[in-house]
């Protein structure tokens, strides 16, 4: 995965340089959680990994919930650009970004690391159940959305397929060893959504 | 959960006193993995809270795997006995039994113990995929009979249907706080398989 810098709450610093420095310690946060998980992630572990010293780190965020808070983010934002279209082509769009984020091992760990983390610490708990909480919501607006113009069928239960879509491709990366292929999101929502007129 | 005494291999030995210390014994791995999960587990701990010695433990299981992979056996032996009835029914059987055993988060976090273990320990990785594939395939072959004697449309994809029925529950027990309520199986099963003629 390639993450994008975000900026903390009302920093508006845009130097380059501060914004390459956060990107980098990103990446090694999102490396450090796929080798050793939420439990075992460390602050100065991600440092040495980045390359910086701890109080840069410490100069962005408040510590490790707050950095994997805003990598979460980062991730987030990506996701919900699903672009221009028809609710199937931007529905298509969501989750063909989702199927290869998912395929993509060393980006998509932090996933497992957060599902662990959330039954033992309260506050992964809230931020992991909000952010799918957050991107669920957005699917069943854009499949309503479907519904009330027309393009999708009246009877369409938007939230439970907002699940069945999401739920094929997190239960391929959780729980086998073959994540859903991003060509076959065609056919997984012809499948839920119905074919096109 | 009420877990069942599971036999190993090559013993045939029904004591009943026996019987009750290994299912003392499981019921304290599955205590244990959801406080401290696959990474924490530790026999010395599974033998204080079952009130036994290690070497009990050691008399029926090579070791810690081997302890977790027999608890996770007599899940699935619950989970594969399906009833008798139509392709439907037993369908609808096997899912309310999961949709229950999600419910119960003491039971199911060995779940998210296992999926994030399965991405450190290649032991662990064999075996949670393992487990879940014959699940799986027991579903994917249930709905394939389904199809072939016409109970069900003769389009379904069968593994696709499968994975979107099984995903939707994981989905709700992974990534939200919100698990999947066995009262609403009958719906999913109707939205995934079509309504009965």
């Amino acid at each position: 995965m390639s993450v994008r810098p975000t900026r903390g709450e009302g920093e508006q610093n845009s130097d380059p340089r501060i914004e390459r420095s956060r990107r980098v310690i990103q990446e090694a946060t999102v490396d450090e959680l796929a080798s050793v998980g939420y439990g075992g992630l460390r602050i100065e572990s991600i440092a040495r990994r980045a390359g910086v010293g701890k109080a840069t780190i410490y100069r962005h965020w408040s510590g490790k919930q707050d950095l994997v808070e805003s990598t979460l983010a980062m991730i987030k934002e990506d996701m919900v650009a699903p672009g221009e279209g028809t609710v199937r082509e931007r529905v298509t769009s969501i989750l063909t970004w989702l199927a290869s984020y998912l395929t993509d091992s060393r980006a998509s760990s932090v996933m497992p690391a957060l599902v662990s983390a959330a039954q033992f610490d309260k506050s992964v708990a809230e931020f992991h159940f909000r952010f799918t909480s957050e991107r669920r919501h957005a699917m069943i607006d854009l499949l309503s959305e479907g519904v009330q113009t027309g393009e999708l069928r009246s009877d369409l239960d938007a939230e439970l397929a907002a699940e069945m879509l999401a739920g094929v491709l997190f239960y391929r990366r959780l729980m086998t060893d073959r994540p859903f292929p991003s060509e076959e999101v065609g056919n997984l929502v012809a499948t839920v959504l119905g074919s096109a007129d």
